[in-house]
């Protein structure tokens, strides 16, 4: 039996990685939410300077990496692997993003669980001594995404109620194999998940099932309860999905109500930003994490945090052809300390 | 420094995976080409009773799967993880595919280097003490991939000499802690890479940089000549990719000639099969390698084999905003005992 595996899903680290630095760049919306303090960097519009809104989400790649090695005083030659993707086709942002980096880099598409997933592998390959210094990064962009998945922005469309909003913004953790903190002692990684959700302006709900379905298996994995985490944050339900989720959680025994969150809810003013259900896109678990929870853990305000970012694997083609709408989510547990 | 990583971008297993099975599907063209002998099951038109192309492609993967289990006598539960992706915008041939596997799954993006990327990870999660087992798949589509990239088929365009015909089929590697080999003793990491190449009928080119310089760092890292392997293959540079990577290898010092090939040129009867330049698309190297090339190591005909997936990393989108093509390629060292 694999050794670090334990459960169904889960593995604990020997030789727990640290997050030694965050970095986070955001649009100007995100830069008025409930949480512009915590962003290293706020950009003055969606184009930043680009002909493109798709150059501008690769700029924020290659501007927040550039970040995060600055906050960690490494340079790129001192970093084996990056790990990340996007939502944009064929994971553009990311590709054109870090192309003059010089970093061996594995690429990843889990939608919004993006984030999550690359702590997860890039977890592995510093445990497991493959690398001693990994960065983990993702994004998205508001603007790219509307004109991919959904209308051109000229049309004004109306949204509807469940509807997310896609974050503007890149975020990425350094975890290093220094012993500095804080850790990542578990990640839960998930399976797909589909129950027949296939309305494309409700992600919350296709996306919840999966969310709840990771959190219960890591607590039955780890044998760990609810109160042994300061909170527990999911990726980009939004207010829709993230009541969906505590509700399934409720059935099957489990009550997070005072210690549950997400991103999708905390990273804008939902009540005068007209953002309906809240945030989405891989950017906003991110830029969340990378932000305010990394902020938070080094403050001494959160300990223990499990970080379970939530994707939608759907795309225009797959609804056009009458899908549902599968979901996944990956658990990562992080500790301030490893007392 | 990490214990497993040697030179710049070379990662060395201590305790070396076993592909304990593998398992390849391919359209009806595919199975009249070079390799047809080698596959395990060739589907009677491109549809395979499904309504799209992309359902069909879906149907590739959920088989292929399905077939490298029984292949391996495992079921679904003694899987920790799948890792994979496809060419389709969001990965939905991979997504929709594994979504009733009840598997974890870790989605992956590099293009046609796919494979590789994901056998590299495959095989940390299973030497680090993370899986006993993990299947590694892609699949690409001949019409699902025109439909996307270039013109409605319908349209029946002309086709360049440098161009390239994308694989209908799905490849999968069952990686195991066994010690059943044949094993996998290295993998080294692509770098994004970026020559300036900027005609989307001419992959081969753009992807040629990358494959050259992650053979010769593979070499570099493990202190290994060309004449350690039985072949060296690189995944669907095409007739002309093949010939600008030996050139570049050749001006680096390095003569290949008579143990070099890629799958791209071996998959079809170029001569008589109307595919130009050769193969490509992630299934060209996932059904060569899970086809042709597993075999031939089984038989004893190859013992060492380094397999070079190749990606270009480009969207349909990026060419209409006048970028360039970067390239990534990933070499996975395959040795068919551990003498």
């Amino acid at each position: 039996m694999a050794e670090r595996h334990i459960g169904k899903q889960t593995v604990i680290f020997k030789n727990p990685p640290s997050i030694k630095a965050t970095a986070s760049i955001v649009g100007p919306k995100e830069g008025k939410g409930a949480l512009r303090q915590s962003f290293d960097y706020i950009i003055p519009d969606e184009l930043w300077g680009e002909d493109s809104w798709e150059k501008a989400e690769s700029k924020l790649v290659r501007e927040t990496l550039s970040k995060v090695l600055q906050k960690g005083s490494l340079s790129n030659d001192q970093i084996e692997y990056v790990l990340g993707g996007d939502l944009l086709n064929q994971c553009i942002a990311a590709n054109y993003g870090l192309r003059e980096t010089d970093i061996p880099f594995f690429g990843l598409y889990g939608a919004c669980s993006t984030m999550a997933e690359s702590m997860s592998l890039g977890s592995m390959l510093i445990d497991g001594g493959y690398a001693d210094n990994v960065v983990c990064m993702t994004s998205s962009h508001f603007c790219s995404a509307e004109r991919q998945f959904r209308y051109p922005l000229e049309l004004g469309s109306q949204r509807a109620p469940t509807s997310q909003w896609t974050v503007t913004g890149s975020g990425a953790a350094l975890l290093t194999s220094d012993q500095t903190g804080p850790y990542i002692r578990y990640v839960t990684t998930g399976k797909i998940n589909d129950m027949g959700i296939s309305d494309v302006n409700n992600m919350g709900a296709a996306m919840a099932p999966a969310a709840a379905d990771t959190i219960l298996t890591h607590f039955a994995d780890t044998g760990l309860t609810p109160d042994y985490y300061d909170l527990i944050v999911t990726g980009d339900l939004g207010k829709v999905g993230k009541k969906i989720c505590l509700d399934l959680l409720n059935m099957n025994g489990i009550d997070l109500e005072n210690r549950f969150n997400d991103c999708g809810v905390m990273i804008f003013n939902t009540k005068d930003q007209d953002t309906h259900s809240g945030g989405s896109g891989c950017g906003c678990s991110a830029t969340v994490f990378a932000g305010h929870l990394y902020k938070e853990m080094m403050k001494g305000n959160l300990k223990r945090v499990l970080f379970v970012a939530t994707g939608a694997l759907m795309s225009p083609i797959s609804t056009q052809q009458k899908e549902s709408i599968p979901g996944i989510a990956h658990a990562v547990s992080i500790h301030r300390s490893l007392d």
